[in-house]
């Protein structure tokens, strides 16, 4: 059974502190819109599938003790929240995807009553939270047909149940090849600056049973050219139109590397990930997280004091480079995403 | 005035504890060989044209009290010495070079009396000192010729006044470069697991008054893809006869997104770091180091207990990678190498 990283439980959102992890299990539940804009925003919660329904849960959180007598003021409040949400983080287009789908809801039923719209919008948050899980197994069926039976494959960052309400996008495909009986060995890249490949990935498939093994990300080229890989997976946190897939810092460096190792190359995500209002990856924005995430580890510096650091979060990944792009309604070559829909 | 990696004082080895930086500046004394061996192992002591001035002194730390009195016996002594220092760090070939190069002179003067023949390996050992001194400036001489005014260079873990007994090999070249005038920016990957790029190359750099940026591993590509960086210069731990070359890992990474951005890729390092007697990087032997320094930051477990980890520390650049090498005699093609003698 997968671990159940973001619930709705008892009029709160119940997730797991992914900060404390893997030294602990912690649970916590958020009650009001604003601890839970820090909880995005400190990474407690993350992975793009998770954070769309967050974003669907936090509307609800938001608006649910609103006392607004009319639509008007009601969607005003909305509003605010939604923008409030959405300015946590701003490369994954999931968390906007699902703000946005909250939004529609209420004003499909903007003649309701304030009390019903609420209701509706709760239910709404829900159904997004069983679509994932559902979207997770259908992803793992595709993309599982892409698994031979001894395949290495090479992750990074975390695209796994501690990002989804299931068992992952990229990792829920190896489950499912697992599943399948199949023989698989994982490298894991730690995923610096804040090592959700150490910390997160290693955790889940050590704890699912599967043969894994740390990394540095710099050590993945030489892991490449020693034959120790097969295959590439990674997950999304947006694609944009033409195909360009931005995702965690290093991916598209890994990218680069198996192109130049000549080893498939493939994104699982979504296709609550796809934007295709964002032409090309130049138009997606990328958050420039602060300097002590990669300067400090556990409270203790380790770089000079008064060091200039670039610490971008995401990189983008141009279609050319990409294998396929595996989604929970098929495979689509880069190229394809434009057409879908 | 650069810092004092390494010196001979009264009697015994002085170096910079290179573990405690940047936060101490803490100056270690050896005078047995059997602790110094472990100040090498630990990386107390590192960078290759470093290991070599070790070797020498470390050398002379294991002969110095030797009570044989007959050339045979001493001998003997000086090939246990040879053989015990070797084992700290199996990929330096400068470690080796200065180990063959104090029992040289000891054959060389084999007909002296032990007592001079002592004096002798002690005055080998300042010479390969001063010659370092000498070589870090003949090789910023040739390599400062490449470099223009504006030029933004990134590097990979330390190759500076910190890895040699003056300014440095690849980062002796940008200290040269802006004593001509040129204005320089410079991106230190902080080269995991140990930080050498955090810890030691920001902080000489800083002090030095350059220009510097650090960024983890992983975005390197990122930054070269944003149009950042004009040339790639690193150090090297030991070149082939085919120019292949070992060094840092994640160096190799590097050479590849470099040659993909189309970016020049320098190798900055003396002669003593080639082995003819090394056909090709294949047979460059890479350490692989303990868990524990990818899973560990000061003290504090960063990985769930138990997961298995790859750390080799090292890894081959192919010399087709490579637009040049920078030596103290001369800029030469990596397939110029074998006709170097």
């Amino acid at each position: 059974m997968a671990v159940e990283t973001i619930k709705w439980d008892k009029g709160a959102i119940k997730i797991i502190d992914q900060t404390e992890l893997p030294n602990r299990l912690v649970y916590l539940r958020y009650k009001d819109v604003k601890t839970f804009w820090h909880a995005i925003k400190k990474l407690q919660v993350r992975g793009a599938p998770a954070l769309g329904i967050a974003a669907a849960y936090g509307v609800y959180l938001g608006i649910k003790d609103s006392c607004a007598k009319d639509y008007r003021r009601f969607k005003n409040e909305l509003e605010n929240v939604i923008k409030f949400l959405g300015s946590a983080r701003p490369t994954a287009v999931n968390l906007f995807w699902g703000l946005e789908r909250m939004k529609s809801v209420a004003v499909k039923n903007k003649d309701k009553k304030i009390s019903a719209i609420k209701r509706t919008l709760l239910e709404e948050a829900h159904r997004i939270f069983e679509e994932d899980r559902d979207i997770c197994r259908r992803i793992g069926d595709f993309g599982a047909k892409f698994i031979r039976n001894g395949d290495v494959i090479l992750t990074h960052c975390n695209a796994g149940a501690l990002a989804t309400a299931d068992y992952g996008t990229a990792l829920g495909v190896i489950y499912r090849a697992k599943e399948q009986g199949k023989r698989i060995k994982v490298y894991a890249d730690e995923t610096r600056p804040l090592l959700q490949g150490a910390r997160l990935t290693s955790w889940e498939l050590m704890r699912e049973g599967i043969d894994v093994t740390l990394i540095c990300d710099n050590m993945a080229a030489e892991v490449m050219r020693e034959g120790r890989i097969t295959k590439v997976l990674v997950g999304a946190d947006r694609i944009a139109r033409n195909g360009d897939c931005a995702n965690k810092i290093g991916t598209y460096n890994l990218a680069v590397l198996a192109n130049y190792h000549k080893i498939p190359f493939y994104v699982v995500a979504p296709l609550s990930t796809v934007d295709l209002r964002t032409p090309s990856g130049r138009d997606i924005p990328i958050e420039v997280r602060k300097a002590d995430e990669v300067t400090m580890i556990n409270g203790k510096i380790l770089a000079p004091k008064g060091i200039k650091v670039y610490n971008p979060a995401f990189d983008v990944t141009p279609a050319k480079l990409i294998t396929a792009i595996i989604t929970e309604i098929g495979v689509f070559k880069p190229n394809e995403i434009k057409s879908i829909r």
